[in-house]
């Protein structure tokens, strides 16, 4: 496979930024996420030096990653200017790509996970070959797309349901996709010859939330998505809870619903084994002796359907006591609910909230719970994230 | 009341680490848990300069809290000194209080929470009226052993179990004390004269171990207790977990059991309401048609009693469906099991591991189970831990 000799310029900027010095990764760190920045306020965000500070900066000034930030006129304030600086966000651009059983969803974007390109492409299978040749393919479509960006673009991040091991690239285990050890991360790099970042899909995005998103203004958000996958990314003490088994968020595999339902993950009484779109596909069509969709599930609920309205309630019902059991243990600012079922929250909101109500622990019921509709776009943006996160992790 | 004017030193160190600036509070916090240390080593863990390190030491020692640590002869070793420092333990001394339902139990200990002397004392009612009276008489207790060396006495901590709001010293709900809304805090305030930190009992030692336990071998770990409560202390990133509202850890409220068993905190399925002492008791005693204790409930259990061993069965089951629960969320390398009723681990052991295997998902599983025997004295360390950490924090 030929190499690409375009790609010097990030090369160059991401060994900056991989260096073992770990000054530049954090002031690095702390002017993209909060740009435009002055040093002194670096300095005290990071606990370092200014004069540590402007010693990271400087380099970072000469790779074209930071710039001094073009300053209002100081209105009559006294003291020496602040010389502000800012994050450089097409210094590198990465691609994101979330993966569905269906269809895999890809964004190029800047620095700041601002979307420049989008691709997306149907899969023929879920198998781990055609997910491969897919996300190849808009790959190539999105590099078509940047142009001479090409030479900043610093690697692709891939977004997948279930447990992987970020380290290694290996979906352990994903019961959407049907996967088990699959060295997704290997593959690709073989097939796309960039530096390759493989995350679980929920916690891509909660990075994202974290650095661009909610998590600039809170301590601590949980995520908890519903839909295909029931999922959660939490971010408690301003960091993202990763596990140290690479586990964490798996909030649809609490074991609160009724032990006879199965999941597809094979255990017993998961919550996704009642509140995911395919039990309660199976419940509907259970009750009505034939195969009905999601789409018409909702119709018939919204028309008083008493299978389906029963079907969304205990769905409703697991998931709102699911929130109270993460609440009781982590204690978040705020839940955010996201996932694609958001679209119909109005069959889950009161049941959910009255679940939760029920089950948190004093005070934690303070805890908000807000709905926030997510698109594919935005989990894409969330594997783009996480390989900016890859460069100064 | 009068003043304590023999407190002047412990007040003079507690200002210098409770002054504006943060340098002096990181670096004495990292001599602190890691002593003896050297000055780059503190530069290193703390991210601040060597000049700024050596600033920041140089009013700790002053003030007694810090001193030269007597080194070694340089074996043959090249290069300048290391000169390491170390905290001072005995620049300051605390008292730890845990309260039971029937006794307090009270250390004071210096600052690495050693033991220096030891008081208990039995309760008349667990009302908060009698709660205050005990906690003041061991107090005075302490002092006198204390001799001297009151003169550094920095503060009072007492541990409660339930949901306690630290900030304000108001125990807001403990099932366990049968309390709703005790402003404790300023009740011994008034009573002692000394500053008083009030905190959840499970918190308490997790802190303790956070700073001089299992905590500074690890990245993440979680307490669960087992017991009278049922309660949980979670570390992740190095961080304890306190709860945006100050509810975290509350693993025995988790709604893991049958909805008809009524917990003593009001809600419906909790762990606590399956697996905690008075449910273990409760369903023993049904089962036999009269009042049994916990202990004639162990003793039946040894001895093949089938309703004995279906309680402790159910308990197990239900505390390692728990642990799987926290596992799934939140990922720590290691659980440790602690409270009394590890005295009787043997009885929880097979179910407990078999129902944590049975939910454990993906890599979680990987997590190491350890059982540790906690005393209360433990706890009433992790109370005089609380105290410490309210200096710096």
């Amino acid at each position: 496979m030929e190499t690409s000799p375009t790609r010097e310029v990030a090369s160059e900027r991401t060994a900056l930024l991989r260096s073992t010095a770990s000054a530049p990764r954090v002031v690095f760190t702390t002017i993209l996420t909060r740009s435009p920045i002055s040093r002194i306020d670096v300095a005290r965000h990071t606990g370092l030096s200014q004069a540590a500070v402007t010693k990271a900066v400087s380099p970072l000034m000469v790779a074209g990653l930071v710039a001094d930030y073009p300053q209002a006129r100081q209105q009559g304030r006294a003291g020496r200017p602040a010389s502000p600086v800012t994050v450089v966000p097409e210094a590198l651009v990465v691609i994101g790509v979330k993966v569905n059983t269906d269809e895999v969803i890809a964004v190029a974007t800047d620095l700041r996970t601002e979307v420049l390109h989008r691709a997306r492409l149907s899969l023929t299978s879920p198998a781990p070959e055609a997910v491969v040749e897919a996300i190849a393919a808009v790959c190539d479509s999105l590099k078509g797309a940047l142009g001479s960006a090409t030479e900043v673009l610093a690697g692709v991040g891939v977004a997948v349901s279930g447990d992987v091991d970020t380290d290694t690239g290996v979906v352990r285990e994903s019961a959407l996709m049907r996967w088990t050890g699959v060295d997704l991360g290997a593959r690709l790099h073989r097939r796309l010859d960039l530096p390759v970042v493989i995350e679980n899909d929920v916690r891509a995005l909660t990075f994202a939330e974290h650095w661009f998103g909610v998590g600039v203004g809170t301590q601590s958000f949980a995520i908890v998505t519903i839909g295909r996958g029931i999922g959660s990314g939490l971010h408690v003490n301003a960091e993202v809870i990763e596990g140290a088994y690479g586990v964490a968020g798996e909030i649809g595999h609490l074991p609160l619903g009724p032990p006879q339902r199965l999941c597809s993950c094979g255990r017993r009484g998961c919550v996704e084994a009642v509140a995911g779109t395919a039990a309660i596909v199976a419940a509907v069509s259970a009750a009505h002796g034939r195969a009905i969709t999601i789409e018409e599930a909702v119709t018939l609920a919204h028309d008083g359907d008493p299978a389906a309205n029963a079907a969304f309630g205990e769905a409703a019902t697991v998931i709102g006591t699911a929130i109270a059991s993460l609440v009781n243990l982590i204690g978040p600012e705020l839940v955010i609910i996201g996932g694609e079922a958001v679209r119909n929250f109005d069959l889950f909101d009161a049941q959910l909230r009255a679940a939760f109500a029920a089950h948190a622990f004093g005070a934690a019921a303070e805890c908000r719970i807000v709905v926030r509709p997510h698109s594919f776009e935005d989990w894409a943006r969330g594997a783009a994230a996480g390989v900016i996160r890859s460069l100064v992790a």
